[in-house]
């Protein structure tokens, strides 16, 4: 007799990935899966980010870390509301974690949920989170070989940003060896360079998320 | 009824681990499975850390990735035999794949065996792999609000080598905080401060090393 048991981690979260998703397509909400290494920049890049946004759009952000809620209060400094989940030790957010802080929200409220994954460049990618879009940060000092070296992440995503640009000269990164990695790994990816310290190249990402949020409200 | 079907994956990993402790004992093989963020210069420091004690010791490692081969190639330019274990998409080594490359080697021909784990601040930590030591390295681009937003790793490893300190003018990062964080998380673990590309505070780094190898041979 053989009994199976075995439970489909992946099926459960996608089920509540999708209860996430219809949420957020019914109130039009933008929503982007922030995911890097620890350290990339990603709360500095999204406090600069609200920074641009907030005259013009109602933004909201769910922080995910194993412990502490420095991100929460860093983020609710900008005048964003946030919200803090802890893994306590666990690598990644999934969906049912998402799903389980959705009613600390007003979504007549909110135009732009921001989530910002836990510092982790491999398990982070294989969980659906219901997010609109997935993007990646990558930062100069870590090397341009981290393309090819974690490809599900980079194969998972649909945007790069390559974040402190201004210290480039002070490290070894090859952005033209990235963008052939890149392109190689994944043709529908593309990568905007910037820094979330002196503010270079964020025209473009702010226009990238004003062109995401518009296609929302189309569907 | 009730049909416990549980394997636990950690009792079976310690299973394994307890295997390769045997085999780096009984060798009086010194063993540093060396666990970080992607990009935090694991193969660099491994690099100039093999030039620097290639006369005195017989020197090999495992290198663990997700995918490529590109850091045992950096590794086998300084004449020190490497293994690559792929992990193809996994987020860590377990000690099963340790003991799976084992045979590669010729423990009566290795003094130091490092480990270079994959890049991840969370999930490595988890895993014992047999290791004599576990150090982290953690560089400065990070930030110095790792330690306490990645308590696993800083709880679980003896050491943590600080890299990156050539650009430590470029970048915001509090060496004193950083300690005062390690030091109330974990009392019996402290900070070496160098930079794999500069070769600064190599010397204090080298000599640990030195220590524990002879710490290995009285066993």
């Amino acid at each position: 007799m053989k009994v199976e048991l075995r439970t489909d981690v992946l099926t459960n979260n996608n089920l509540s990935a999708d209860f996430n998703r219809d949420l957020f397509t019914k109130t039009n909400t933008l929503v982007v899966n922030l995911m890097s290494s620890p350290g990339a920049g990603k709360t500095t890049t999204l406090c600069e980010t609200i920074r641009r946004l907030s005259s013009e759009f109602k933004i909201a952000v769910i922080e995910g870390d194993l412990a502490t809620s420095q991100d929460a209060d860093r983020i609710r400094e900008t005048g964003a509301q946030a919200v803090q989940i802890n893994t306590h030790g666990g690598c990644h957010l999934d969906a049912r974690m998402i799903a389980s802080v959705l009613p600390e929200f007003d979504f007549s409220e909110v135009d732009i949920l921001f989530i910002e994954n836990v510092g982790n460049l491999v398990c982070p990618s294989g969980y659906d989170l219901g997010q609109t879009h997935k993007v990646a940060v990558l930062s100069v000092p870590e090397g341009n070989d981290k393309i090819p070296k974690y490809p599900t992440m980079f194969m998972r995503t649909e945007l790069v940003l390559l974040n402190k640009i201004d210290i480039l000269p002070f490290v070894d990164f090859d952005i033209e060896m990235a963008k052939k990695d890149l392109e190689a790994l994944n043709a529908n990816s593309s990568i905007i360079s910037l820094s979330a310290r002196s503010g270079e190249g964020f025209d473009t990402w702010i226009q990238w998320i004003k062109d995401a949020y518009n296609a929302c409200q189309k569907q």
